[in-house]
């Protein structure tokens, strides 16, 4: 995990108490990271082919997750100021954009007519989660509290796995 | 490995020694890790299934572990004052029972009746660490010397492998 | 992936943009990375063995891949002076000659007429590349941008995948 | 990896050079750290059983070589004075240490008999390794160079994969 957590300066709980802007942008964060690891391991597990264009959109993904823990710090060592705020809803839009993307990639590696493109279905989920983070990019600007609900929103909408896609792989002696 | 050592300021075996604090937690919580890394290593190995629950489950364990360094830290540096060390016995609590709902949803996706199940039997090591823990923290405020002793202790309790998975995986192609 | 990103200063826009080279830098050094990642990935799909000269092929490869976050950073904080671009030259053209001896001690392990050997054929953007980096580093010191430009071609070329390894791996069951 | 290198002050080729011991410790670990790594994978690789005492083995040794990046940086950083090249020669010698109990750990898993115990024969080499650390602790409060001299050469020794082990390993299928 790349996220990390500096040590408070004094001893006390109420040194612990000041850094909630970084541990509520670090516990968001880890979901985050969370959710696509694990959408990431049931995608992965429904794949039979891994072609150079699914390497290369993995790889694209992969470069939005990383910039995950500059704008996570920025957010909370601002204390959620607008701009860190918004550049965090532009690297989450842009992982689900590139997340869109690996999934285009795999469809078009399996076939249409593939059980990981029947598994997957209409990917309803990265659509909205889409136009959900350019909300919140908007309403930075507005308050940020409202673009941090609006995260929180989307974090839940993925936190359920996707079911259809571990219907399908569901089998005794998968691991 | 996540735990970090900083350089000591100066070049002599005396500014060596002064990190004592920093090596004693430095110490506790490899082994801590290393009882995580050691036991998942034998759960999931004896595990034949991996659910949606499992993978959030497992998920919700690496939070509380990736908190560990931080602590671990924090303890270290304030030369284990009352509220960094309640707060490493808070962090173990926590990857305690995520252990547990672990091993529950494990034993959940399996069966009552699995090998798994019978592998890992009552599990009273958890239940008895957490309480430990629970002890710890409060103790943390009457003497931290309590506390980290405490801590050791559970370790100990842990650093056994469970004989009883190992004996049910034990094969002579396992890798 | 090892390459970090600092927290800006302060709390806008212009914080982030002042950002610019650091960001820059943190692009290409990441494209690099994924290429060498890529194209490791085919090289070692078609592996059949890995002697000990392969291993420590990797290993003197991996070697100057862990100092790309170092000249990235030198390059980007000092925002693309001389010697640091130079110094990057000299990293990449260094994996680079690196990844051809990788390539080399494997055709030696599977032999001349290995289906190994035929996908790698004549290596030709290997040897383009190690050129062009030699012309980089001799180009930073006339002007910086130069180099850079020549960073970016390079990266260009491997940036498709090889087909020819991909076409003779690509197996339905391959993963 | 886990060592760090940090920019350098200066924009200068200088600013480089000055940095020469950091560099000088920090190839000497890489390579330590390499050797490491590639007799492991030989070394898990003629395995067949993962023991509970052999994890732990594992553990115990991983526990020495997370120690190397910090006497690594120590040793650097200090420009290679007495204290911090001993403390580098004690992690490489717990490291040697703990790399031949977990040969033992393995051989009383596998038995004196198995092809895992012809294959590693007197592990002599783990020995005299042993032996010429412990000189090198002492040799630093005489002269650093005697002690890093000394490192020089334990490396050397043991850049030469164990044929033995890869002669009895090396079967086509292998990967």
């Amino acid at each position: 995990m790349v996220l990390e957590l500096k040590v408070p300066a004094g001893i006390g709980a109420a040194d612990l108490c000041a850094l909630w802007p970084i541990f509520l942008s670090y516990i968001l964060s880890f979901i985050y990271i969370g959710i696509y690891w694990n959408n990431h391991h049931h995608l992965f597990q429904a794949a039979k082919h891994v072609s150079g264009s699914v390497l290369w959109a993995n790889l694209h993904l992969l470069f939005w997750l990383s910039l995950v823990p500059f704008v996570t710090a920025w957010s909370g060592e601002t204390q959620f100021k607008e701009v860190p705020v918004a550049a965090y809803g532009v690297v989450l839009m842009m992982a689900g954009v590139a997340y869109y993307i690996l999934v285009r990639a795999l469809i078009a590696t399996h076939g249409e007519k593939s059980n990981l493109a029947i598994a997957i279905g209409s990917d309803e989920k990265g659509r909205i989660s889409v136009v959900f983070y350019a909300l919140a990019i908007g309403l930075a600007f507005v308050h940020t509290a409202l673009a941090c609900a609006l995260y929180i929103v989307v974090a839940c909408i993925w936190l359920i796995p996707d079911r259809r896609i571990e219907k399908v792989l569901f089998k005794p002696d998968a691991h």
